[in-house]
């Protein structure tokens, strides 16, 4: 897909457009049961959009390849998902707020306990409360002092979990955990996957934050030091603005997507408590932006923790928040997932998602039900998840011409 | 699609191609009408092909990318629709029959009427009379000497419409229109959408035309000047011939078609006086070439005019010539469309087209209809109309095997 003829193409107008995603929705049979998680699930609502819009088969990536959030989110919102893969610290540390320049190096730390010989005695230091992150954080911000033009930023995130931004020129993203995985042994220190110089410099500075961290933390009974991991170096995104001429509103309620999000230009909705006050968050912001993105958790969650009839109620209960999306009338309605979470196998898979677009300009095929082997029958075939955007702007008249 | 291969594979032999193209074929469903305008047309004979054949969709370019007849006949053809995008002017010109050099500027020319302040009265000059056009054509061409080494021709159209090309090295067809679209107002001078040196050679040249035109015109009552738009740069195309060993002929009656077909080295039929003949002319010229290319404009002119009912009854009007064409047995005979003209839209579209492509080596699929539905269920699947040129080779036993 050529994007660059898709932006050339790309004018703004009133129509306002909105992508549901279930996480991990697609699914996979199991035994005495008729079909996947989707058949099982009583889904008027979804039934309904099926029989009303054009389906199809979506890959999250390509033919086979299971995608990681980060990725099969790119590719939902028109980036290349090879292209824009990019370290899971960099969306975490975007998701849950955090300004990033395009030369920040985010890592994912781990407060944990270390024994008097310096071995690790937990991992995560007792999961101390989110407030006592929080202080802990503050401490370090307070006293750490890396030099050499790099600034520290530290943010709790929850428990033990917490978020660094190294700022300065010449760093690099790619350096290995220094969390060895394992009780009874000491912290690994810190090495680079390729020796490079922006690595070797990244090197000295993490070496540098580590002393001062174990100084710092020294006197704390339980929190006396930190594990890293994750590192990832941010990159230039061009926004959703400049390159289809949309204000995007993300409503989503995990840091990954709220990163993704936020890291193309989206405005991001408060976290809210539960489903329902999702789709009531896209009714209230109807009016503000042109692109809504509304992702629900939810279904990855139980195909992970194998439970397939939890991920048929958690299909239910969202098939019955629908009428307040469609109410709406958007110009552009569509529904799918990001990829497949069968509970048969407790993880992402790379088996294609099922969509139904919804849209005065769409053709209507004859499929009647909203699921993987029904949709595959569907007008708008099979296709990369990365052609999504081009397809949804094309049914708002968001793209001119091309040619003579 | 990678061409260079199939380019390679290329051979020889005594079979026979035909490409139906029915413009803007491919519809949407209006309100109180079951399905779209091929739905809904009675198509016996085309319903027969897509029975007899493999059915599939077809994106004009790629999904969401409404196309230009330009690019989408490129595409038809073969040729890669992105990098082959070029001006209208290019194409009107090699339309109407005119021999351009790969370097030559065709310039698209309005007759208009000034008044005696030098600002627009009439933006047509009255519509003069073809004839009076050509008059002015000559008058011009007699008189018109622009010099360094840049050559002046100019050739009637229809009523005020005329087409000029300029003929020497250096030029730019990166120009704007000196049409200001309004009446009241005096014509543009020449300017460059890009600062070039080419763009400045172009626009002292066209400044030198335009004061020569203003004075050769000075006595003449209605078209005393030219308005110039679509400024458009030629280029070189390798033919049908040099890439695929193809002779082809193209049956088509609009100067755009034509134009494309001529660019990539087809022989031009005349002229038609409609439909019907078009097809009589296919099976007199059928012993002299391999691949005809049979253009029908009407089904877009109803469809660009939102008469849903007018253009079910050109697909029913070409239904009835088929038979002309299956009676002659093409080794690859396809029915097709360049586009979507949705007559709910008025305008082209997106969407993609139906393929019926039968031959003795195509795949019987189970499709019973040639609509836009139906054809999503066919053996070709989906596919970008820049592949149709291999699949019409393959089952015409013109590619070679690849490889060992």
């Amino acid at each position: 897909m050529d994007y660059r003829v898709i932006e050339e193409l790309a004018i703004p107008n009133d129509s306002k457009m909105v992508l549901v995603v279930l996480d991990g929705i697609g699914g996979l049979a199991i035994p005495g049961r008729e079909g996947t998680e989707l058949h099982v699930a009583r889904r008027p609502n979804l039934n309904l959009l099926a029989r009303r819009g054009s389906c199809g088969l979506m890959d999250p990536i390509m033919p086979g390849v299971t995608p990681g959030s980060g990725p099969a989110h790119f590719a939902l919102f028109g980036y290349d998902p090879v292209e824009n893969n990019i370290g899971r610290g960099v969306l975490e540390a975007a998701g849950i707020g955090m300004d990033l320049t395009p030369s920040d190096v985010a890592v994912r730390i781990n407060f944990c306990t270390l024994g008097p010989d310096g071995r690790i005695v937990d991992r995560r230091a007792g999961r101390i409360p989110t407030e006592e992150c929080e202080r802990l954080c503050e401490k370090l911000q307070r006293a750490v002092n890396l030099g050499d033009g790099v600034e520290f930023i530290c943010r709790a995130v929850k428990e033990h979990r917490a978020m660094i931004l190294l700022r300065g020129e010449g760093l690099s993203g790619d350096l290995l955990d220094t969390d060895p995985q394992q009780v009874g042994l000491e912290p690994l220190p810190p090495r680079a996957l390729v020796d490079t110089e922006e690595s070797r410099r990244t090197i000295r500075v993490v070496g540098k934050l580590l002393t001062q961290a174990r100084e710092i933390l020294a006197d704390e009974p339980k929190a006396n030091f930190i594990l890293l991991r994750g590192f990832a170096k941010n990159r230039h995104y061009r926004s959703l603005q400049e390159r289809f001429k949309l204000r995007g509103y993300a409503i989503a309620n995990y840091p990954m997507y709220r990163g993704v999000a936020k890291l193309i230009g989206m405005d991001l909705h408060p976290v809210t408590p539960d489903v329902r006050s999702q789709f009531e968050a896209l009714r209230e912001k109807y009016a503000d932006y042109d692109y809504f993105f509304l992702h629900v958790k939810y279904t990855d969650s139980r195909g992970e923790d194998g439970d397939f009839d939890a991920k048929v109620r958690v299909i239910e209960e969202v098939d019955s928040y629908l009428p307040i999306v469609t109410a709406l009338e958007p110009q552009v309605l569509v529904v799918t997932g990001d990829h497949s979470t069968p509970a048969l196998l407790k993880a992402h898979s790379w088996h294609p998602v099922p969509v139904a677009l919804v849209s005065p300009t769409a053709r209507m095929d004859d499929v009647e039900r909203f699921d993987e082997v029904s949709c595959a029958k569907g007008i708008l075939g099979r296709f990369p998840a990365v052609e999504l955007m081009a397809l949804m702007l094309a049914h708002a008249l968001r793209l001119k011409k091309f040619g003579a």
